[in-house]
């Protein structure tokens, strides 16, 4: 691990953002341009995320399936807007087994179009609705610009396709996956606050009649769209030929919604929490909560070794992620920077000292404080500091959101002026016309990242750009 | 769901798994050739399996990471042996972002190339040793005959890739990942008795010095090999420029591991427990341990429902999986069959006769035995039977392995015509050479599933294809 400091993220926030990444053990570049290596670090946050996201999403009623990697072309072109969405950003293989294979097979972009097809043999009745299935699967979209975690040639995620009688239960699905699983994971793990919004028609995932999404704030001002929830309707099942017969006798096809969050989450959590000194991990998503840090002399250490390992075995025991830090090669300045960059939420320091007075140091990542905790308080102060830095985490990223938010701009330049600098988001009214969405993104390069389903009402009349009538308020930003 | 007989596993065995993987909803085949969808079922099945095989990579000091789908083809081809072994299954993207790229990527069908080409990155000093890494993922390799879940040219598996300062840790590392990690799952989770052993040098592993494996006996008297793990010595580290600075302060060249094991586990636990009424899942990996099927009259529906829900909810309370099949569209025979056909271990039997008796019945699908057991006793004895399920299962395989092999034939001519009638395993003393081992395959189209490790020494002293002085015991088979 280099010991010189971080670039600083008010000067050079992708510098930092590269650094803090690769130091801290997330992640690196791979051999293949665009697609990453996932170090242990990094992968053991992601399975805590997948852990908290799997658990939501089989307790509102949905089970986990796995489709094949491989879509022939042909099917993946079925439905119109989808290949027409992803065609420029499919990996295509063309020979298999020594041999040029008839039909092209792309390596599944999304699988919307595999699982619909095969859907068709699965529905033939409203007895077989809904379907509620979840995959957790790799997908590979070419990216002309990658960056680690945030946007990869091959990422990891879970997609979810269902299938339902009515559009209002469809609708409902995508909006309880938006609410009780990303929001709550997203807001309640990951310590991340997030707009709930849907998205513009230009935004809109191909296929879909309604994209709902949840934006949050990085620290450099710009927004990271962290999960989204579509509303299909009906095209993909005509596409595919599903139909079924209806409590009517008749036939219907029917209605469908598609779900997804990423990798890219750690990347947020990266970018939401981290400063100068390195991440800042919510407890809920750290790999070690606690990290104990021994300060030995000649004299002491097989004492001091002993009392911090008695220290982990109870933490432990009370189900905290500890990690005990004996390494003898490095000295404990090292080790308190190194557990900093990587944002163990508490550090526990304990020397002779401490053997004496029978208290320990603990120190927040978060905020820096530090405190004297009774041995005999260690597990109850540790389990209430968690909670603490877990609230906290959340209530200053809240509070850094509303401060970067700017409501009602007092016209068009201000409205520019404050997206150029990419100072967070402007909610304003806009008129519902793509011409005024091209126009401020013409003039920013920032988009509409959603129009919060909170504020269906505009705060003030006019269009924040053309000056007619306001259709609803949108949300602009830069974004990731 | 079907209602009519299973194929009889007596009469034609490819049939009845076949007809069992698609009517217990376990998968399917998909649009593309050899490619499957795993369907909800099985997909529990495998996501208890990947559980218990994670808790003990991790138990036993490894840590998940997440390497590249797409390796360039000079990386796969760097290390002579493994490419050679691979080079005819290798699916090739050729174009990607509606460009031919100018080297192919391989769909990966192993990862040490590009794991091995990336330690070179992280290996520095002795300091930096061992590395213990797995990964979940999908690999591809074009089959030409595939079965569901057995050989499927996309399948699901983890596999390590370890690093070590010595060849005996290197050793120690496969051997422990044979024993305590797969043999633990396999034979304690999966109840499949297994025989543990080295391959022959033509069965090993592209690149390995030696080949671990834990073989299986099916019910047709077939082998599966149900995972392996892999000592390479120095081959891929001296392939991909892997060194270190030694205690010596030398240069060295690590000595290496990799190991896996796949989807195909769920079609072991079908073929090895398996009867003609359908699945037998094992109480540890069945998805539902216990089923609740209400025998109601419409005089006692909602009294007997009340009931059904309290006894499940007890049930799961004390954490065992309980199916409460309440369906009003279907007879209760029509639920027996679907559920004795789905393996599910215990069936709770609870009728207007149960309510006044206080009792309910519970039957066994292992067996088919029944009882009565009392209302107040449910839980309790649910325990103790799964418990005693989850062993009888376990026993009766292993009766199965014992009866079924053949241990010192009284010639070759016997150890042929065992071998070709599948009846199961022949144990027999081989002088090691590739001849006798070929001689053997041609007669018979068996093949050494193993040199068992607890029988290194032969049994008899002379090859029982050749008659000279035997090295080992080999235990032959047909196998998946």
């Amino acid at each position: 691990m280099s010991t010189s400091a971080l670039p600083s993220q008010s000067r050079d926030f992708p510098a930092w953002y590269g650094e803090v990444v690769r130091r801290a053990g997330l992640a690196e570049n791979s051999a293949v341009r665009g697609a990453m290596v996932i170090k242990p670090y990094g992968y053991a946050i992601w399975e805590t995320i997948q852990r908290e996201l799997d658990d939501r999403i089989k307790a509102t009623g949905h089970e986990n399936v796995y489709f094949p990697l491989l879509v022939p072309a042909s099917v993946l072109a079925q439905e119109g807007k989808l290949i027409e969405g992803f065609a420029p950003e499919v990996a295509l293989v063309t020979e298999a087994g020594g041999k040029k294979l008839d039909e092209p097979l792309a390596v599944r972009p999304t699988s919307e179009a595999l699982i619909w097809s095969t859907y068709a043999r699965w529905v033939q009745s409203y007895r077989d609705l809904p379907l509620l299935y979840n995959q957790w699967a790799n997908v590979v979209r070419w990216e002309l610009r990658p960056r680690l975690f945030l946007r990869t040639t091959e990422f990891l995620w879970q997609e979810g396709h269902t299938a339902h009688e009515t559009e209002q239960e469809a609708v409902a699905e995508a909006l309880t996956i938006l609410h009780d699983v990303y929001a709550d994971t997203i807001e309640n793990v990951l310590a991340i606050p997030v707009v709930r919004g849907r998205k513009s028609e230009s935004e809109r995932f191909p296929g879909a009649v309604d994209t709902y999404t949840l934006e949050a704030l990085m620290r450099d001002g710009k927004a990271l769209q962290t999960a989204t929830s579509h509303y299909l309707g009906q095209g993909f099942p005509r596409a595919f030929g599903v139909r079924y017969t209806g409590r009517d006798g008749r036939e219907h096809h029917p209605y469908a919604t598609s779900w997804g969050a990423t990798t890219r989450l750690v990347g947020g959590v990266v970018m939401a929490h981290g400063d100068d000194r390195g991440l800042r991990l919510p407890p809920r998503v750290a790999p070690h909560q606690v990290v104990i840090v021994p300060i030995v002399r000649d004299d002491d250490r097989a004492e001091v070794l002993r009392l911090a390992a008695a220290v982990a075995d109870e933490l432990r025991t009370a189900d905290v992620r500890v990690r005990l830090d004996d390494r003898s090669e490095v000295r404990p300045g090292f080790k308190f920077n190194e557990w900093e960059l990587k944002g163990v939420p508490l550090r526990i320091e304990l020397g002779s000292r401490d053997l004496a007075t029978g208290a320990v140091t603990v120190s927040r990542r978060d905020t820096g404080e530090k405190q004297q905790i009774p041995l005999a308080r260690v597990t109850a102060a540790v389990a209430e500091l968690l909670s603490d830095v877990q609230a906290s985490l959340l209530e200053s990223a809240r509070a850094e959101l509303e401060r970067r938010t700017l409501r009602a701009p007092g016209g068009y330049n201000e409205l520019i002026e404050y997206l150029r600098d990419a100072v967070g988001f402007v909610a304003a009214p806009w008129c519902g016309r793509e011409e005024c969405e091209a126009q401020v993104k013409d003039d920013s390069s920032a988009t509409i990242r959603c129009l919060p389903l909170d504020e269906q009402q505009p705060e003030r009349g006019d269009c924040v750009c053309c000056g007619r009538s306001a259709a609803t308020t949108a949300m602009w930003a830069q974004a990731y």
